[in-house]
């Protein structure tokens, strides 16, 4: 099958390209980049140059998808035609993935270009919506810290054992910030320094909300979110708090195997989560697909702790568009997925 | 007036040196270390080549202070008998801020060596508790992440605007965890990664819990305390979450504003403590003695979100036992803690 | 076919496990580690949890090929009775890389456990020596530093166009240093800060001189070989220094691009050298086998200034053991060895 | 006595007035900004909060000394004014550095806006050109590499000990970059990664190869700078090599301790500078105003190798700008300049 990418100068585009020009099943064969339009895109990304393909302006020649990986707005913009076209589309920005309209226009603060596709996208958390993306026309692909909060929370809700109270607290590597530049992300500023931002509501809240609330009827998360920058370049790790409801697990040591044993069961047979019982670290998932989730408990409290782990570029974003093209076309979940991280 | 300083050979004693050396009233007479006796102290540590010390292996000569900085229990044993003598001392560790022998001995594992100082110890957190400083024999320093835990949230416990199920999220840089080696602490492990570590509970817990629920009556607040190391040397940026008590507190702009001036008003005076109005980041601070600290809410949920960022070997560490040193015998209380952050 | 790694509870035997694993020829039959015997190799390294091996006390079952892993000496003695049966060995250690056992034992200060396979090791720089590596059994792999320095000059002996005193300064990531604790690794030392060590003469400095003085007849290089620790996990950069023959290569534009055209005709049709015409950055290695040169002239001085970037786990380590091995065993060089470098 | 900076709004200006603040001498009354004009200084740098000052678009009120933190070019043509009017000035740009107006205009592509002060200009490396800064109206302060470069090499060059053939590779923290944004200085770029640049030749090699030139009548250097960026904020090291001159020293233990003591006579009684035995780390200078420099052999080749380190925007800018100042107004040299570095 042949696949492009739309605006491939970005990290998530960049990052698209690097894992499919090993997928044994697709062939990358148009790349667009406006501004970097007309160079090699090995000049461009010299670690892409055993890639031979030249960046172009626009989309060319027929493809069976389209990554789009450009900002919101935008990315809608581009994308409309290609369904209209009937090309299916993983689309990277956040133009998808809120239900609501008008949720999205409070949100990013901009008319959306083509609500009518609102409804037919599927949001591309591919372990709790597989069934939707391999139909899917198309896929609204996760953020990156919602992928690491709803990967983290979702058995908990499932299974009905914590309050709809939920604090999320979010560290990422500055990658997520992207590549255009800005004081946040010079390196003298960011280095050596942690600090929170979007303390007013970071844009992914909204669909962490939306996602969890699917998960069981009634539940209504209240959730305060928020994001820290760290100095370092790739990487998201959320630590997930809520209360335990009253009974539903002992706040004990074997409450803490009763809670993992959940989790596993729920991830049973998904290759891309993994349920560990120590504390994981970032490093663990660098550069492949894995989300690593450890829940536990605070027995004085009686709380949930769930901490996930992963790549923001590639199961926050890249990866896990690619996972969701797999499912889309009948491929191995995990082909071209494989990569062990890479340690130290 | 002389001090001295046991077991300079760690960060909270080197860094000690490095303060004290250009502090005005103060001479540095004698520096221990048991393993590096002998060795002159620039010679060890070559960013102290200027001060003309050599590192004994026990304290001699007359001082009216002695900072320990040796580990929790040899620290106690070696604090008693100087306070036998009548010498005044501040303790970096940990023996005695916990008021209860039998907690502490909970936490810590080991049975107090000299129970009977726990009732005269004053828990050194400055700004809370100056006016028994001032008097004080001994003071147990505060541990780093207490120091912006407490300070972050104080002012919400003493007004009675916070119901008492409390998060603490806190990202700490490497240096908190010593000079000794072990493979959380190796550069490639930590590098490019992040990790919650204490999972089970932390032993700065207990400082937090007792020192909050002293700040207001019949508060006990049930606290969930959860630290992570980040890829950084120095600082630690504390997020701290509760429910705001129904109508404390206008969920909206203004709420946020009066909060502020409820911070403002609470600190009002203090050199060290800033309140401000955007989050703040750990460069900040480095290697100056502020805490800084930014209160506000999420309007969306009612909760409070009061994040504090500090230099968790200077406020958190030297530079607050020499904070209460200048309190003890009436000395400015910013002498020789008047260096800005250095930024960037 | 079937490899085993003997310690592979270093840095480099732990890459040798993560890329193994995805080898499509190779079997990872047996991996050893005395100290964590008996321990899930998922277990000990958490991103090699797919890998379904328990680390083992001893070598066992039968195999084509054995990599060793061990500090130098240990290795040495490991692999003799291993070449005494027959198994082809590449040697990750230094004990085989000196042709002479003399002056192994003036740099390694012990002495070689079995001299008599020093004539039939070959020095794996699988570019330079290619040929000889296909037929070897026992196969030393090059040191990290050498890799990077004999690449970047390899073109410039060989054509003859530098004079023979040559200053080789390299920056490498921590990594090198291994996973064995030390201060020059922990992570408040380092991070933030470079330094030289070594200064008094690095045991990878005879290897450069050795296998550089095979490039040319008569050419005896006297060679200054400085380290650098800078604070980042991977990747070493080395900077090489020459002064160009008089009249071998014009001193200008032209000549730049003279030189260029040389190593690209010298590294012609290699897969994992590739000769750029912009100065390169190690990111641009990371995780792949890849060798960037850049060869320039500083026209002022007529001096060659050559650098070289890589990633000294892979292309300084378990890579170019792999890409040895296939040589060994007439498998396409790069199989196993395509991942793109992980860029951002 | 009354200072103002011109333009304090990048790192080396912001430096300046952190160094300032604390000076006793010193009344910082004027900082300028043509961005941020109007702006309180502490909302700007948070770290500056204590000092009270509101930027500025010009200077305003009478002052003894101006520091211009300008770009090149801008700066001269800020200055000229000053000096006409008698204002003492000292220059952190690359405007009056460089003797030959010529050359400057080779090397930065414009045309001088004062070629007239290029003569009176002093080359302000305090240490060696001390008692022409005393008298100095017009202090041109040296680049930060050449700083460290030239401090490193002075004495070999004075005592006639090395050949004129010189490598001088630095490496830099990232702040030498200013806080001008650019991929060059994003984060996810620099962060795990070292790269050369300007291997065309550097702006600051014709200082480094004029002020070693006058050191010693008839030796001409003939120098190779090559800098490199490495993930760090601060901070530069140094590590220069050059042929010792037949028969100069005894190439064994004997002829480094021998080269130590010359050097440790070249700098004595100098308080900034530390020459010491084992290689240094840029670590030790962080936030203060040494330079470090260590002098040894290679004993095999016969080569000098000498490595300084210092922190880049202190005694590579704003320090020895300081340093200039004391000396200048006849102040003890190293008034407000006393911080010991900040370690870890």
């Amino acid at each position: 099958m042949k696949a492009a990418i739309i605006n491939v100068t970005g990290y998530a585009g960049v990052e698209l390209a690097r894992i499919l020009h090993r997928h044994p099943s697709v062939n990358l064969t148009c790349v667009t980049g406006r501004s970097a339009a007309g160079q090699r895109l090995g000049d461009f990304f010299p670690h892409l140059s055993d890639i031979d393909l030249t960046i172009e302006a626009d989309l060319n020649g027929s493809v069976d998808l389209v990554f789009s990986a450009l900002p919101h707005k935008a990315s809608a913009e581009a994308c409309a035609p290609l369904l209209k076209q009937g090309i299916r589309v993983v689309d990277i920005s956040a133009d998808f993935r809120i239900n609501s309209a008008a949720e999205y226009e409070a949100w990013y603060g901009v008319t959306h270009p083509c609500p009518e596709y609102l409804e037919e996208a599927v949001y591309g958390l591919t372990e709790l919506t597989r069934s939707q993306v391999r139909s899917a026309s198309l896929v609204a692909n996760p953020g990156c810290y919602p992928t690491g909060a709803i990967l983290a929370l979702a058995p908990a809700v499932k299974y009905g054992i914590i309050e709809p109270d939920i604090i999320v607290d979010s560290k990422s590597g500055v990658s997520g910030a992207g590549r255009g530049l800005s004081l946040l992300t010079h390196f003298s500023e960011v280095n050596e320094s942690v600090q929170a931002y979007s303390v007013d509501g970071h844009r992914h809240l909204p669909e962490i909300t939306q996602e969890l609330g699917k998960l069981s009827k009634g539940f209504e998360p209240s959730i305060t979110f928020l994001p820290h920058l760290i100095p370092m370049t790739r990487g998201i790790l959320s630590s997930c708090y809520a209360s335990i409801k009253a009974g539903a697990i002992p706040l004990n040591d074997k409450g803490k195997k009763e809670l993992t044993d959940l989790y596993r069961e729920f991830y049973k047979g998904e290759t891309f989560v993994k349920v560990v019982s120590v504390p994981p670290m970032t490093k663990h998932t660098l550069g492949n697909n894995d989300c690593i989730v450890f829940p536990t408990l605070d027995v004085r409290t009686g709380r949930l702790m769930a901490i996930s782990c992963l790549d923001n570029l590639v199961k926050g974003a890249a990866g896990q568009a690619i996972q969701n093209m797999n499912v889309m076309f009948g491929l191995p979940e995990d082909e071209g997925l494989t990569q062990l991280a890479l340690y130290p």
